[in-house]
């Protein structure tokens, strides 16, 4: 929905990349979008035999159609995307934290989304206002992904224990480090949220470990090249459980940027490299720790009963200043991961593509004329919801109402058309384009609301005199009232008496006085409806 | 517990890898091992000013004392593990599955113990007799680890769907791939459970990654290296599912061994190399997908209810072959991950290692004489274990009747030396000794079974009578009958009961002549209690 750069012609792209990214319902299946065939389906000799625009005729007989604008987003410009290495984040030596709000996430998906990019972007977010109720960190957790389940349970305490499985449960002072290294996979996310925090001390610290492999890279290229090469075993022990992994510090992608960082000497196992190397590696290491714990690359946060600090565990180190284990300090935390908080995040901003571009319908061809009716479409379509609201209806018949027309903008012929005597279908149109993102209790109630009309024509004697002038041209238009077949055939729908209703809130919206609320008031019941 | 190899001299490490891996607990917190200072707390010129023997003493002051046989096992001969890449595991192209039985895991550890090794090993292991109920799987996943719950839920069908979201909703043939391939971090261990499977075709198909990146590293190295340094990025989508990842076909780690295979064509997204590197990647992409496709290389089996198939989803592809739609066929699957399945791997071989221990005690010094009595000690032991369970003593107090005496077996002077007339407070030296695997109800009735035989003394007249003329004589030596003091001490310990219980089995069992179970028969039950 965003407009594209120019279409590249299928020529700049080999034979076999077109053939295996054909389109068609026979290469990929409609109801999911994943291909039907592998590679050793092609011929390997395969060849564009001919071409017409963007119509591509294959050595095998078969023939496809590419869409230019997806031509255009996967033009063969050597990307390489990976989201998860340093090219996708803003990296910090300090900053102010990002901040959110936990009610306003569950009432704002635009806020939510700001705060799941924070993670991504930033590497954490911290979250203002989570419940000060043991268990609400799994909530916070649950609502962008899953929790990953370890021998901690799903969720564990932080606060001084007699018998300390981990120096985390003491009160001693904790240095930079990312968690779990002994795991693999390692939890890619980390929540910690403060239930009470009333001692001297205990403070938390974070620390960009992408910006720090980066400055080690740049002040000490071989001591990155040694400890990005040399896996590092990491092992935690306790009665019931035994993990060990092997992994380097600093993790490259194939092309060497940085990927992940696995620090902490805490859980660190000897290195068993041969004498010289051992002592390189040190030095290495070191120079790494250092950098890490430079206090000026260091955000240091007192976290308050309610704060949650949500973080990537694969980059984000931790850290805390000791404090005095007498004292009341209680922290709750969960393991997630960062693929299920990337797809939230791709979710909300689908979704939110979706109101935008509804939204640009609302300001642009809805502020036209509505078919002599003396209010705009934009308007009329505000009222209608404004009445569904007022009489309590759902949030998915408040939105059919909002949307009841927007078969008037997207319809293939105008609803001028319409006026000029033509039935617009403008109720099945937009019904059917809505479909793509809203499910039947939206778009069902849009397809029957002309069918509704003729309906209230037929059984109400009352109705017809209620109707606008312009809406009482259209009815003929449209069929006039329905007959005693149709009628019972319309009654038997079960989305008649949700048509019905949206009709009468149609029907009444026309005044061109009324102030109602704008399209944004609506975005974030809309945002939740998108599919 | 293993013979060790001969001991380094500490002088054959660095300096500051002795320092650093100081055992002491000023530098390991003893409650959990770990390591309470970091790199950066070491004097970057830290030196060895002094050794003697195992006793290091360092520059700064400080001496750690090393314990020969961890040193050994830890020199620094270049060893790099990870026992993740193919260095740790056993390549096939074609081979026996090897094969579990899941009613014989829960009762036995050494099976289950081999079925979890064959998923490290080998990738994957068939387990029969899995209870033919929906959601058995995750009772399965469960006992070796942590479900992974994915967009999928915490199981998922797989079954034929009227709208499938994912073709292997359908009855459509499968080639061999891996799942998830869209996530980061994949999920590492797949479990599929066959509820029914009374279709034409529906056969499994399963094919070793690691050995087909193996052969094309030897047959086409060049379209090796390109696999395993491209990223290719993944996707899934569905109403509420957004999920992409980029990551190589063939992972390696930073030494080059072969570490992930991640291979699935239904989600490939087109990839945007340069034209010609285009063209490069599809010849490589295609030479995997022969070797994976190669009949040869690929295990056929056909689940029948109640099977499970547990497999390594970075290294084993599946696949299955096309079936008739309307016939039954219903699998569940579940995700769980390699960490939580090698830790439970690893504490079953710990614990095993314990029960390996204690076995040999029996064989070597148990079958020795036992002080004067007419039966040696193990076939003592073995009585009084028996006598325990006979009266349905709960399974720690029959594992202390089993290990009541090891005290003699492990103390620093031998029992031979309380019939010399010294006490060897064997009871004490057993119950210190086995706490480090066994809890206080092993222990602790262990500890009293002597000062159980002196109260016993004092409140049962004829209780004198029924000892054995050896245990009359250690009687005087361990302090003979308690006085009024002691017994009220001794009834107030919360093990008295049971000590008194485990003294009647202890002079009950001294009957030269009676059969009963052997060692191996408390193994399993030895190996629950062992912490």
């Amino acid at each position: 929905m965003n407009a594209s750069p120019a279409a590249p012609s299928p020529s700049a792209f080999p034979a076999v990349w077109l053939r295996d990214n054909c389109p068609c319902p026979e290469c990929r299946d409609p109801r999911n979008g994943q291909k039907l065939f592998g590679v050793t389906d092609l011929d390997p000799r395969i060849e564009v035999v001919g071409s017409d625009g963007f119509l591509v005729t294959f050595s095998d007989g078969h023939a496809a159609r590419f869409d230019p604008a997806w031509l255009a987003s996967h033009a063969l410009d050597g990307t390489v995307p990976d989201d998860r290495t340093e090219d996708a984040k803003a990296l910090w030596a300090t900053l102010t934290p990002p901040e959110g709000n936990w009610s306003r996430c569950l009432a704002d998906p635009a806020h939510m989304r700001e705060c799941l990019n924070a993670v991504l972007r930033t590497g954490f977010v911290l979250l203002r206002e989570v419940p000060v109720e043991p268990g609400a960190v799994l909530e916070v957790a649950g609502a962008f992904g899953y929790v990953r389940e370890t021998n901690y349970g799903r969720l564990f305490d932080v606060r001084v224990e007699a018998t300390p499985v981990n120096l985390a449960f003491t009160g001693l002072p904790i240095t930079p480090h990312t968690d779990n290294p002994y795991r693999d996979p390692v939890p890619t996310v980390q929540l910690l949220h403060c239930l009470s925090n009333a001692v001297e001390g205990g403070e938390s610290g974070l620390v960009d470990g992408f910006n720090a492999a980066a400055l080690l890279r740049a002040e000490n290229p071989a001591a990155f090249e040694l400890l990005a090469s040399t896996p590092v075993t990491f092992r935690y022990g306790d009665a019931n459980t035994e993990l060990t992994a092997s992994r380097p510090m600093i993790g490259l992608d194939p092309l060497g940027r940085i990927r992940e960082v696995r620090f902490n000497n805490r859980s660190m196992q000897p290195v068993r490299l041969p004498y010289e190397r051992t002592e390189a590696f040190y030095a290495a290491y070191r120079a790494f720790a250092e950098i890490l714990n430079r206090p000026d690359l260091q955000v240091r946060l007192r976290l308050a009963p309610g704060d949650c600090v949500i973080f990537d565990n694969t980059r984000i180190l931790h850290a805390r200043t000791g404090f005095t284990e007498s004292g009341d300090r209680h922290l709750q935390g969960c393991y997630a991961d960062l693929d299920g908080l990337a797809g939230n995040l791709a979710v909300l901003r689908r979704r939110e593509a979706v109101v935008d571009h509804l939204r640009a319908l609302f300001e642009g061809p809805g502020a036209d004329d509505y078919l002599g009716e003396e209010v705009s479409q934009a308007a009329h379509m505000l009222q209608a919801a404004a009445c569904a609201l007022r009489d309590g209806a759902a949030p998915e018949l408040v939105a059919a109402a909002l949307l009841h027309d927007v078969g008037h903008f997207t319809g293939e012929i105008s609803g001028h058309d319409l006026m000029g005597g033509t039935d617009n279908r403008h109720s099945h149109v937009g019904a059917d384009w809505l479909a793509r993102w809203f499910g039947p209790e939206v778009t069902e109630p849009i397809r029957l609301h002309v069918a509704a009309k003729r309906y209230l024509c037929a059984v109400e004697s009352s109705y017809h005199d209620l109707l606008s002038e312009a809406s009482r041209y259209t009815l003929s238009v449209q069929g006039g009232p329905m007959g005693p077949e149709e009628v019972a055939e319309f009654e038997s729908d079960p989305y008649a008496r949700d048509a019905v209703r949206l009709r009468r809130w149609d029907d009444e919206a026309k005044e061109p006085e009324r102030e109602v609320a704008g399209f944004g008031e609506y975005e974030a019941l809309l945002h939740r409806l998108v599919r």
